[in-house]
């Protein structure tokens, strides 16, 4: 089943997309928002799945053409963002640029830092940022959606409150990063923005590409136009999201629509390129003494998707412009 | 006017308080919760003043008994909860407890964490927690609720967007912090819980106390009926809560209903005693080498308050009970 939400109000308006995305119908006599839908899943998704169904094959005289440039993200605002760095390898290849030895825990606690899930955007907003000294980067991610998970849950009993995968665009402000680190309390300034795509699938959608834990296909990253990277969001994952979500369980109970990130997807070696600009400047810093890649400027187009063996998109396109915000007078 | 959510659902179920706090009368026909009212404050607050006037003057019919153990969190889950670490007077005694310089940024760039808005709980829930190993504390807080801050807001025009004022209960698992701050990505599992006061008050309630930027009355906190510290909130705050939202809202807006903490309430030389055992500890480390003060264990009870000039609670009570969480099995 795939779900996205109109942009209507603060919440948006919960729509059944078609698996080819091309057609949507209303979903309000079941649940008039995703987050509505995910408090209540256990009635709500049979419900959805039915309505999925009949849309799939053509039976819903009030299904309508999808665009995805209507969309809000899937939870417009939600109560809980977590965002994983899960491939190690990127970290790794992060503090090797900087010449910064990676402390031998990274590979078997993994690192988390709670993200801003009251500045969740459409797949298709503009990235407002006042302005491009603050070094303005993407980070394309996988992300899953939970139910209510119970505190101390194992990563056994995390895997079945998986409900919902999709990708995201972890919007970052590199140069604001190494001050916010150093502070220890982790990133508020320089993760501002997360852009979802139009929409999530259930993992049933995903076929064997889904393995319970990891999402096995490349996760494409351009920028205007041209492909920065391609790696598998399968390999070289360190902490699968079970895992993830277990870490995050740890001490207390997360509730239903709590959205968990993978981190930049990252291959070891990068043979397929990256998922930020951050990393191809690291490699360019390893390879040759200094970065030459810029980070991003107002205008540049960031675009992030996933296709299927068919080459067909799976939760459609991120596909945003990066402008420039200006803030109100003093 | 005074605000709180009675038990009921996720979201619980907005009801007018009192002054005195004896009485309620459910806002239902004005807002079904608080999250709505503040999603639309601009029309329910006038309504919800009104009907404040009506129930002080004894003229609402329907009004029963105000039961504080009824009472969830004002907003039971939330979409921003960011906390401050505005007393730099405390940061400044954890480091020197631990013989660490305090950076001379501390004292002009604001500390902030990103806390977990879908974990808030009741002022009489229980504090679930598996094990004392970890370290339990609490922290007495002064918090502000927002209404929607633009991007880039100075504290100037942030100071308008404050809507309601109380007080919280940040519990702290000590002996997860050391581990997850050396990651450098904030807190995590070490900030588990946050409990709010019954009520919460927009600004006029708190007459002179309240300066448009900080509290200035004693916060009282107390572990099994014996007061710990009655620091006052006025006094030592480095950074003023419009400074902590401007601070917040520097790359990106906040959605209406933004809780933003004051971090631990702390006076220099801490003559008036502390607002968490963490700093209890620390004034027995510089004194005398060694703390000898535990930190909570499973059964204690610790209680917040604050008292108005008169020397009546204003917002109730936080009075929680340390308890042992037993997680599902694996």
């Amino acid at each position: 089943m795939k779900l996205a939400s109109l942009r209507s109000g603060r919440d948006g308006k919960l729509v059944v997309v078609s698996r080819d995305l091309n057609r949507a119908v209303s979903a309000a006599q079941i649940s008039p928002t995703l987050q509505s839908a995910l408090d209540d899943w256990t009635s709500t998704e049979p419900a959805l799945q039915a309505l999925y169904a009949q849309l799939n094959a053509g039976e819903c005289s009030e299904a309508f053409a999808f665009d995805p440039a209507a969309c809000a993200a899937p939870l417009p605002r939600a109560y809980h963002w977590a965002d994983g760095s899960a491939y190690v390898t990127h970290v790794e290849l992060v503090r090797k640029a900087r010449g910064a030895e990676l402390p031998e825990s990274f590979w078997t606690d993994p690192l988390v830092y709670m993200g801003a899930s009251d500045a969740f955007i459409g797949p298709h907003d503009d990235i407002d940022v006042e302005s491009e000294a603050w070094g303005i980067d993407f980070e394309a991610e996988v992300v899953v959606i939970t139910d209510d998970v119970p505190a101390g849950s194992s990563p056994e009993l995390a895997r079945d409150h998986i409900r919902l995968i999709g990708l995201v665009n972890d919007v970052s402000l590199r140069n604001l990063i190494p001050a916010e680190l150093g502070k220890q309390f982790g990133f508020y300034q320089s993760k501002p923005w997360t852009s979802f795509t139009p929409v999530l699938a259930t993992p049933d959608e995903l076929g064997d590409a889904w393995d319970g834990a990891r999402l096995h296909l490349p996760l494409r990253a351009s920028l205007n136009g041209k492909l920065i990277g391609a790696p598998d969001a399968g390999q070289d994952m360190t902490f699968d999201f079970p895992t993830l979500i277990a870490h995050c369980a740890k001490s207390r109970s997360l509730m239903a629509g709590t959205v968990i990130g993978s981190g930049t997807v990252s291959n070891v070696g990068s043979e397929q390129g990256s998922c930020c600009l951050a990393e191809v400047r690291c490699l360019e810093i390893i390879a040759t003494g200094a970065a030459t890649t810029p980070f991003m400027s107002f205008g540049d187009r960031v675009e992030i998707d996933m296709l299927d063996a068919n080459g067909t998109t799976i939760f459609g396109k991120i596909d945003q412009v990066v402008t420039h915000y200006q803030p109100p007078e003093k």
